[in-house]
């Protein structure tokens, strides 16, 4: 581990300030409505404010971060798209035809576009953190050196500093063609998932390509025997670019009280690689959805959080953490604006004999 | 049944505009996305489509109507809060104060309150619809006469004749201390559940209160041995003119090609008596989410629609309706204004070769 990604572990705080939950809860109980019945909406926010350290949560700055990488693994034939779609994609998110800059104009997001690797020449308009030009293809050696690796960590723990003077809350998501079978591959490492468990349809495999899939990734990992303990050398191994800052992105968020919205299956990946740097990262952050990706059920039974929606999205670039992130808002509003039984003069029962 | 009832079913349109659907699914399939990647969202702007009649569906004009009314059973000690609640919570609408406010101003959505029968004497700065002042005991006799179950249909129908002309689509919620008894009891009867499947907590029982609560229904369903097939008798046996005025409101918003979104378990309801009028009613609405209140489940287990959203929310009003409405217009922005592939010359393999 690098000084700088062990002085972002320490720096994440260690306290859940029990005082800021027990002052939410009391407001929620305190509000017209009875005790409970906005459900998750009422866990969310205890939860955003222990992140935020802060008992009345701020949503009102809203980014999201879409990390775009490309997969020397694609030459296997693993993806139903040719790689090139990652940099046309890029494209058309700078000229705001994306799912992605639909959903951020018509909720109030910024959206926030990193080049972590994409393949070919430098592109203008876009967050240039590129670690290389494309991972190679982990069936045949390592995605990436160590150094790329420790790279990536370093440079989400960066931009993840700047957001948190930026945003009140981030979601987090990617464009890499290819990033499924990395995602898979860390699925399998850190929670030993088989991959038959681990391996999906992506942008649309038919059943036929799920089975080529699995095979390249049984072969890719029994050619890297890597250690779960050893995080970078996992990174090293399957890759990818994107993936990796958006771990680096989750530890600095983490470490300036920032809350994050995981996306899907792929920054799902990014929260595993960041909870073998950070055992008690899933505090920090929210899980948008569950995809309709084959892989991210198992991915989710490892975790306590339950996901806000349950669309069967599975279309990346932050597309379901936008959503959530709406969602988040809602709630916000909710638990700042609505009128107590005392200033609505209803009659309360929560807990004491009703007003009658 | 009515002339009006009679007229307003025999006006919904009947045939599902197949051309209409296709037409959406193309467009869906042109967009950069992977098909079918944003999942229940693609389907539902299908639904929507259908619903209006229009490819190019409209979700701008948004309203949530909440139904106010009282209910004689609670009499019986059936709900953790007393009735005068009800009225608290009508004026806390009219400040602006309740969680319904709180998103419907966050959400762009005409907040649209209507006086179905309130106990005790009109409130002001409320749509007035009074049926009556609360329902009557229906452990004790029928909740109200046969003309008053008319009435509150008919009053129904006549409020989504003037919403068709102000809103593309509404959402549809209610108040009314007591009347998860009353829905409780329709849900029995339309669909042969037994009392312990329908009765829930409401705004909070514990188990002894449910079990109270249980036993007043299968006493009531005993006293009233109504035909579903005349479902102005099961009104007019159990009530209540929220229930019924939604159930109207629900046939008239149908033959006018206004989609509806239903809230949770009471509005669930006001479905199942408008399906005793029209059985195909379910192509007309949408079912906002999941309710935490126990019947609701069995209710859903009854419609082939899945509900959008899975919070664990119990509080009615519309909130439910409110958020699923934020989710139906975001898929109508993804819908209007994402690029397609051709427009942002990303290769596309949808059903045809890769353009390398």
């Amino acid at each position: 581990m690098s000084n700088t990604i062990e002085q972002t572990v320490a720096d994440i705080p260690r306290q859940q300030r029990t005082e800021v939950s027990e002052a939410v809860r009391t407001r929620w109980d305190s509000l017209t409505k009875p005790r409970g019945s906005l459900g998750l909406l009422e866990d969310e926010i205890v939860k955003l404010a222990e992140i935020q350290g802060n008992a009345m949560p701020r949503t009102g700055r809203r980014g999201i971060y879409t990390f775009c990488g490309d997969h020397g693994i694609t030459e296997e034939g693993v993806s139903l798209y040719p790689s090139v779609v990652t940099r046309e994609m890029v494209k058309n998110f700078g000229r705001g035809g994306a799912a992605i800059n639909v959903l951020c104009r018509h909720l109030g997001i910024e959206p926030c576009i990193v080049d972590a690797g994409v393949s070919g020449p430098k592109l203008t308009g876009i967050l240039d953190r590129r670690i290389g030009s494309g991972t190679a293809n982990f069936l045949r050696g390592p995605a990436m050196s160590r150094a790329q690796a420790l790279s990536s960590i370093e440079a989400g723990i960066e931009i993840a500093r700047n957001a948190a003077t930026r945003f009140d809350v981030v979601g987090l998501g990617e464009m890499g063609i290819g990033n499924t079978t990395s995602a898979s591959a860390l699925l399998c490492v850190f929670t030993g998932a088989t991959p038959a468990e681990a391996a999906g349809r992506g942008a649309g495999l038919d059943d036929a390509g799920v089975q080529h899939k699995c095979r390249v990734l049984t072969a890719a990992l029994a050619a890297h025997q890597v250690d779960p303990q050893d995080p970078l050398s996992v990174i090293s191994a399957f890759g990818g670019f994107e993936i990796a800052m958006m771990a680096g992105l989750l530890l600095g968020a983490a470490s300036c009280r920032l809350p994050v919205v995981l996306d899907g299956f792929v920054s799902g990946a990014a929260f595993l690689i960041a909870r073998a740097f950070y055992s008690d990262i899933e505090n920090h952050v929210f899980f948008a959805h569950h995809s309709a990706e084959h892989g991210h059920a198992r991915l989710l039974g490892s975790v306590r959080s339950k996901p806000l929606l349950h669309l069967g999205m599975r279309l990346g670039e932050g597309t379901g953490a936008a959503l959530a992130i709406g969602l988040l808002s809602s709630a916000a509003d909710l638990y700042r604006e609505m009128a107590t039984f005392a200033e609505a003069a209803v009659s309360d029962v929560n807990g004491k004999e009703s007003i009658k």
